[in-house]
C-alpha cells in the first residue's frame, strides 16, 4: 500500500495535521501541503467550444504526484462547516481533469482508490460536520473510491486536538487499519 | 428591502443564473459576479502573530456593496456536492473580516441580514444537495443572519434547469416571498 | 397511474392532511390512515430459528392494499424531526414482509414503484426535517423505488401549513406532476 | 455519576448491546429494555379539547427510572437508516410527558443530563446512520440535554460488530470518558 496525503490547511503545523500525525505513525507516506502551490478556481468549461484549455499552475503536477498512491487521506480543517476554499479548488479541477487527455482513465483510475478523511473543526465538529462528510461519501461514490474512514476533532486554538480523546482514539484505529 | 445575489457560477449565463432570474424577476438588485474578481483564499492567521494582513485582492470591494443590503441570496452551482470553490474563498476570508478593524461590527451587523440560497446540480441535487444546505444553515446561524428560503434545481446542460418544475415553482415562490 | 397515500398522523385532519390535499387534488387515490390500524412493532428474527412467525395484526392487508398502486405518497408529521412512530413501525416491518413467502417478489415489485414524501413540522421543518429526507432516500434507494419528490411544510397549530407559501407551491409543483 | 441505558432492539443479545457493553464496561449501570414493555405509539392531542389523557400502558414506568439518572445512553439497532419504532413510540410520547402534570418540570429536568447514541446498522452506517445522529442532536438542543458523544457500529449477523474495530476503539473511548 501506499498512501499520499493531502492538506487543505493554510497554516502550518495546526490540529489538522497534528491529528492527521497519529493516523499515519510509522507508515511511509507522501504529504501534500496544498497551500504551498498555486491552484486556480476551475473555469467551467464543460459546455464551451473547445472545453477545458491548460491553465499552467501547479494543479497537474499535484494530480500525477496523488495518483501514484492507492490510499488517499483528505486531511482538512473545517471551515465554515466545509472543507477549506483551498482544498475545494483542488477538487473542483477534477471536473476538467476528467475531460482531460493528459490524464486518459483518471476516472477509471480513481476508481481502485482508497480514502479516508480527517477534518478538524471548531464548532461542533462531530455533528456540524457530518454534512462535509455526506459530501465526502457522494465525491468518492461517483469517482468509484472507496471510502475507508474518516475522523472527526474538535480543537480551535493551536494544539486544542490532542484534548479530544474520542479523536484521539478514531485516529489510533485509522492507523492500525492503514497498516494492516 | 436592498437584495444582492451573490454568484459562485463560473461560466456565464449558466443554469443557476437562469433559476435566480426566475427568483428576482421585477425586482431591483444588485448582482455581483465572484468569477469577475479576484479573491484569495484565506491564510488562516488567527492564531499568529500580528494577526491577519491585508490581502490587496478584491474581496473588501465586495464586501462593503454586500453589505450595503439587507438581503441576500447565495446562488451557486453545485460543483462536487458543495458551493464551488471560488464561493468558498469568498466566504472563508469572513474568518478575516470578523477580525478586520476595517469593518467594525461585521458580524453584529450580519446579524440583521436575510439571506436565501439558490443552487443548481446535476446529480440528484434534491437529496444530494441536502448537506449544502446544512451547511449554509450553520454558516447563517453562526452569524445570526435569517436564513429565509433555499431552491434546490436540477440541471446539466445549458438551459436544463428550465425543465425542474419544481425547482421553478419553488423559485416563482421565492419571487413572491421577496416581493412581500 | 394509480396512487395510493399513506398516512402517518395520529390525529385527524391536521397539517399534513392538508398539505396533501393541495398534492392529490383532483386525483383519485386510496388512503391508508395508519393510525386505524393495529401494526405491531416488528421483531427483529432475521437470525432466529424458524424466522419470522405471522403476528395476526392488521399490517398485512394494508402492503396488499399499497401494493395494488404504483405511486405511493408518504404523508407524516415530524415527530421529533423524523417520521411518527406509527409510521416507523410500518415500515420496519418491510424487513419481515421481504423474507415473507406470503409476499413473494416484494422486493422486487417495489423497484417498479414511484414514491413521494410529504413532511410537516414546527421547529424549522425546511431544515431539521432534511435527515428524514435522506431516511427516505436511502429505504427507496435499498428498495429501488422511484424517489419522484417532496415536500416539506412548517406548521404547529391546526391549520398553519396553508401559511407556507413555500410548502404550498411545492405541493402544487407536486399535483402537477402526479397529473403528467 | 448515574447512567442509564435505554435499548431499542427487538432481539436479545444483539450487536447494538454487544457494542453497549464495550462502552459500560465495568460501570454500574441501570439497563432498559424498551422490548420488555407495552409502550403505545402517541395519539397527538396537543390541540384537542382536554389535552392527553393517561394511556395506561408502561410507558411513565420507564420514565420515571430513566429520570432518576443524569446520564442517558441510547442504543438502537439502525432499522431502515433510523432508530426502531419501539424507541421512536417511546421518544414520541415525550411530547405527552411534556405536558403531563404528573412530571412536572419534565424538560426544565431533562435540560440538566448528559446524553449518548449507540446505534448499529448493516448498510454502511457510518454514512447512513449520519441523519440519525443529526435528528437526535435536535432532540437533545430541543431539550436542552448535553449531546456527549456517539458511536456507530456496522454489523449484520449476530456477533459481526466485534470485527468493526472503529466501532470498538470508539466506544472504548466513550467508556473512558463515561468513567471521568
Amino acid at each position: 500500500m501506499s498512501i499520499v496525503v493531502i492538506y487543505g490547511s493554510t497554516r502550518p503545523d495546526g490540529n489538522t495535521e497534528q491529528l492527521t500525525k497519529y493516523a499515519i505513525e510509522g507508515l511511509e507516506v507522501e504529504q501534500i501541503y496544498l497551500r504551498d502551490y498555486k491552484i486556480e478556481p476551475i473555469e467551467d468549461r464543460r459546455h464551451s467550444e473547445g472545453g477545458f484549455s491548460d491553465v499552467g499552475d501547479d494543479y497537474n503536477g499535484i494530480v500525477e504526484r496523488m495518483m501514484k498512491h492507492d490510499t488517499f487521506i483528505f486531511a482538512t480543517p473545517i471551515y465554515w462547516y466545509s472543507m477549506t476554499g483551498t482544498m475545494k479548488n483542488f477538487i473542483d479541477r477534477w471536473s476538467h481533469t476528467m475531460r482531460d487527455e493528459k490524464f486518459p482513465g483518471f476516472k477509471d483510475q480513481l476508481g481502485t482508490k482508497k480514502a479516508y478523511v480527517i477534518a478538524v473543526g471548531g464548532d461542533n465538529p462531530h455533528v456540524k460536520g457530518l454534512p462535509l462528510i455526506q459530501q465526502f461519501n457522494y465525491i468518492f461514490e461517483f469517482m468509484s473510491i472507496s471510502f475507508e474512514g474518516y475522523v472527526l476533532g474538535k480543537a480551535s486554538r493551536p494544539g486544542d486536538v490532542s484534548t479530544d480523546s474520542r479523536a484521539h482514539s478514531a485516529a489510533t484505529a485509522m492507523n492500525q487499519k492503514l497498516k494492516e
